[in-house]
C-alpha cells in the first residue's frame, strides 16, 4: 500500500483492493462491489431506507430505459445530461425505432407517471423513492467516487404547493446530513449550490460538502426543489381543493455509492502515517454505528490441550454480543495465525477486536482492543465476559470509537478552511489545499474565473451562516452570504 | 375488474392496475412497480436476503454492462440469449468500439472476475449473490410474468468439486420451495427440466413450478448446477491441495419480480368468482406471511361525539400490534366512509381488518374479519383489546390464513394434475386444461412434437417421484421416472 503522505490517489486505490472493497469492470470505468464493499453499502441501504419510510416515503422501481425523447422536454436538464448518456439503440436482433437512454437519473420517467397518477389533491403529496442502478458515461473515473455505473436511491416527490416542495428538499438533505455525521462520522456542511452548479432541471440544489483526508470536497448527497420545471416539460397536473388545474410542485434527492469513497477518505489526517483501514502507528476504524462487522473475537491457543476451553469461551463471547444485536465475527481459522488475523481485521477497520487466550478463560475474563487507538493505549486487559458487563463495555466502546471518528474528522475539517475577504486571500487559500470561506456576490462569469485560476468552485452558500455583515471577495460590494470555495472530487 | 372465469388474462391484468401493482412504462414491455407491488417484492427480498445470508452467501453488485464478446464465449450460452439482447452501441455522444451488452444474467461477467479472485483452494467455496434488474427482450410481455426487464437476484458460488456444485444447486432449489410453500403459501412441485428447457450453459436446471389458478404452470424460480462449463469458457481456475490446476465447478440460481404474479395467480380457484386481491362472494387474501400490511384497523364513529374515544382505541389497537411485530395500518381517513375502506382493503387482499366503533369501545373489544372467509363466516365480534390476547388472537388468525392459503391452493393443483399412460391421455389430459404425469423417455424431438401438437411442455422431473415401474407414455418403453406436461407461462 502506497503512503498516504506520498500519493493521496494511489494510497485510496490501494486501501480499496487490499480490503476487497471493489475491483475494476471489464468495461471502461466499471467497478464491481465486493462483499465487503458492499456490506457498507447494505449498512447505508438500512438506516436511509428505514429514515425515509417514517418521512411517509414509499419504494417504487421505475424502468430503467427511458425513450430518448424524454430527456430532451426539459430544455436545462438535456443539455446537462446529453453529454453522458448511455443510449441502447438495438434490441433483440434489431434496430429500434426510437433509441432508450440508459437512466442517468429518473425526473423525465417519474414525471411521465406522475402525470398519470396524480388528478387531484387528494392525491398529493406523492412521496416515492427508488434504489438502482444510474449510468453517466464519465470520462475520468474512480472507484465509488466516479464511475459509469452507480447504485444510488432517488427520491421523487410532488406537492400542491411550492412550500411543500421547498421543505421537503430542506427535510431530505437533513436526512443526509444526520447519516453522514451521526452514521458515517463523516462531518458535513450543509447549504445551498450556485446557479453554476445547481442540478439541471433545477430551481435550488441542496448539499452536503464533506473534506477529505486530502482537503479536497466531496459532494457527498444532494437535494433538489425542482419548482414546476419537469411538472411544466410533462403536464404534471392536478385538480385543487376549488376545482382548478395546476402544475405539481417536485422534489428529488439522492445519495449513491460514493458515500462510500466519502467514508474511506474522511477518516484520515494529515500526518501521512495515519491510514483508513490499514495498520500503523496512527490507526483509525470504520465507523462502528455502519460497520459490518463491529467486533471481531480472535481464540488464542497455542498448546493444543487450550483449543477446546479457548474457543468455548470464544462462542460464549459470541452469543452474547450477537444475542445483543452487536455485529460479531468468530475468526476461529486454524490455518492463519493471530497475528495475521490481527493485520487482516486492522487493515478493514473492524472497531472492536476481542482476543481470548487460556490465561483471560480462567479468569473469566477477555482483551479488548480499541482499532482507533494504536498499540497499548487502546488495549484493556480483564475486561469480564460476564454478559451484561461485556454488553454494557462493547456498547461504550463502540460509541466512544463512532464520537471520536466523528470529532476528529471534524477538527480536521475546521482547522482546514481559512476565512478569506479578497480574490487574493482565496487564491492563497486554495493553494495551500484549504477550503476558503468569503462573503459573494460575484457573477457566473467570476465563478467561472476562479475555477479556472484556481481549480476551485463554490462548494455550497451554507445554511449556517456566520454573523454579517460580509464583503465580496471579489467585488468589493456588500455580500448577504458566505460561500465555500475548494478543490472537490 | 373482468370477471375471473370470463377472461382469466383480463382479470389478471385489472387486478393489477386496481390494486395499484403495477403498471406499464413508456417503452414497450416495460414495467413500473408501484408501492404496494414494490412492498411485495421487498417483503420477498427481506425473507430470501437473510436466508441466503444463513446458508454463507454474500451479496455483492457486478457491472451491468457486459462487453459482446463475453457474451459469446460459452456455445449454448450465446445461442440463448442472443435473440433477446438489449445492446448499448453509444456512450457520452460517440459510438463505442464493442458493444456493451445490457445483462441478461451475469454468468459471463461473474465468471471474468472469478478468474481473477480465485487462485487456491483456499479461496472456495466463493458464494456470492446480487439484487439487480435485468434485461430480455421478450415479444409476448405480462406485467410481473414477463418484462422487458425485471428485478431478480441471481447467486453464483463456485466449488473445488462437482459434488459441492451440485449440492448448492440443490440447497437452492429448496430455499425457493421452503419460500414458496412457507411464505408466499404457493404450493411447488420441485424437479429437474428436461435437457431442452435446461439453463443455456447449464448442465442441469432444477425448478420450482406451481399452478396458476387458471391451471397453466409458472416457472417461479430455478437453479442450475452449471459444472464447468463456463469455468473452462473463462479460464476460472483453482489450485488444488496438491498443486494441481483445475477449473472450479459452479451454480447459479434466481427468482424474480416473477413470483408477485405468481402469487396473485396462485390464490384462486375454478369456480370463477372467487378472486385474489378482490372482493366478492369468494375472496382470499395475501399470503399473511408476505403482505406488506396484515391488518388494518378502521375506527366507526357515525357520531362526533364518538369520534375521539374510538379514535385512542383505534390507536391503542394499532399500538398493540405494532409492538408485537405485526405490519399494521390505521385508516383514520374521514374523506372515506367504512364501507368504502372495507372494499378498498379487500381489495388489495389485507388479511384481517379490525373494526372498533362505540359499543366495542365501550366493551374494552373489537370485530375481527378475515379476508379468506366472506360475510359472516370470517367475522368475530367481542375480540378482546387486552394486548397479550388481541396479539395472541391476530397471530392465530394469521397463522390459519397462512396455511388455509396453501393447503386450499395445494388441493386445487393436486385435484388437476392427471396421471397418463399414452399420448392420447396426454393430449385429452392437456386439452382439459389440465397438467399431466406421466413415464417418459422420449427424444428431444418427441419432446417437441408433445409443444407442438399441444403447447405443453415438460415442466419438470419431480424430485418426489412415485414408485415404478412406469412406462413411457410416448415410447412404451420401461422409464426411469415420470416427468409432468403442462402449458406455461
Amino acid at each position: 500500500v502506497t503512503p498516504k503522505s506520498e500519493d493521496f490517489s494511489r494510497w485510496y486505490l490501494d486501501v480499496i483492493r487490499e480490503c476487497e472493497l471493489a475491483d475494476y469492470g471489464p468495461a471502461r470505468g466499471t467497478m464491481v462491489i465486493r462483499p465487503y464493499g458492499y456490506a457498507l453499502w447494505e449498512g447505508i441501504q438500512r438506516w436511509m431506507d428505514a429514515k425515509f419510510k417514517t418521512t411517509g416515503v414509499e419504494n417504487a422501481y421505475f424502468p430503467q430505459l427511458i425513450p430518448y425523447s424524454f430527456i430532451t422536454k426539459e430544455a436545462s436538464h438535456v443539455e446537462g445530461f446529453s453529454p453522458e448518456l448511455a443510449v441502447v439503440t438495438q434490441g433483440g436482433g434489431k434496430t429500434l425505432e426510437e433509441p432508450l437512454v440508459v437512466r442517468p437519473t429518473s425526473e423525465t420517467i417519474v414525471n411521465h407517471m406522475f402525470s398519470q397518477w396524480i388528478q387531484s389533491y387528494r392525491d398529493l403529496p406523492l412521496l416515492m423513492n427508488q434504489w438502482a442502478n444510474v449510468h453517466r458515461w464519465e470520462m475520468r473515473t474512480r472507484p465509488f467516487i466516479r464511475t459509469l455505473e452507480f447504485l444510488w436511491q432517488e427520491g421523487h416527490t410532488a406537492h400542491a404547493t411550492a412550500e411543500e416542495a421547498e421543505e421537503r428538499a430542506v427535510q431530505m438533505i437533513d436526512v443526509y446530513r444526520e447519516f453522514a455525521e451521526d452514521v458515517a462520522a463523516m462531518p458535513v456542511i450543509v447549504g445551498r449550490k450556485s446557479r453554476v452548479e445547481t442540478f439541471a432541471g433545477a430551481n435550488n440544489t441542496y448539499t452536503i460538502e464533506a473534506m477529505m483526508g486530502d482537503k479536497r470536497a466531496l459532494q457527498a448527497g444532494t437535494s433538489h426543489n425542482l419548482g414546476q420545471n419537469f411538472a411544466k416539460a410533462f403536464d404534471t397536473t392536478f385538480l385543487d381543493e376549488n376545482g382548478k388545474t395546476q402544475h405539481v410542485h417536485q422534489s428529488s434527492w439522492g445519495v449513491s455509492t460514493r458515500l462510500i469513497g466519502g467514508i474511506i477518505m474522511t477518516h484520515g489526517d494529515d500526518v501521512g502515517l495515519r491510514r483508513v483501514l490499514y495498520t500503523g502507528p496512527h490507526t483509525t476504524a470504520l465507523p462502528p454505528a455502519l460497520a459490518p462487522i463491529q467486533v471481531v473475537v480472535v481464540p488464542i491457543a497455542q498448546k493444543n490441550k487450550d483449543k477446546e476451553s479457548v474457543n468455548a469461551a470464544a462462542s460464549a463471547v459470541v452469543k452474547t454480543l450477537t444475542d445483543a444485536g452487536v455485529r460479531v465475527k468468530l475468526d476461529d481459522d486454524e490455518r492463519n495465525s493471530p497475528g495475521w488475523k490481527f493485520a487482516q481485521w486492522e487493515m478493514k477497520g473492524v472497531p472492536i477486536r476481542v482476543e481470548i487466550g487460556p490465561k483471560d478463560v480462567a479468569n473469566d475474563a477477555c482483551v479488548l482492543a480499541r482499532r482507533d487507538k494504536p498499540g497499548k493505549e487502546g488495549k484493556e486487559f480483564g475486561v469480564s465476559v460476564e454478559p451484561s458487563a461485556l454488553v454494557g463495555k462493547v456498547r461504550e466502546t463502540l460509541a466512544d470509537v463512532q464520537s471520536a471518528l466523528l470529532s476528529e474528522a471534524r477538527a480536521f475539517r475546521d482547522e482546514n478552511i481559512v476565512d478569506v475577504t479578497s480574490y487574493e486571500e482565496l487564491k492563497a487559500a486554495i493553494d495551500a489545499g484549504k477550503w476558503a470561506r468569503g462573503g459573494w456576490e460575484g457573477s457566473d462569469a467570476d465563478e467561472e474565473k476562479v475555477k479556472e485560476d484556481t481549480g476551485a468552485t463554490i462548494r455550497c452558500f451554507p445554511f449556517d451562516q456566520p454573523a454579517g455583515p460580509h464583503t465580496c471577495l471579489m467585488t468589493g460590494v456588500e455580500a448577504k452570504e458566505v460561500c465555500l470555495f475548494a478543490k472537490s472530487y
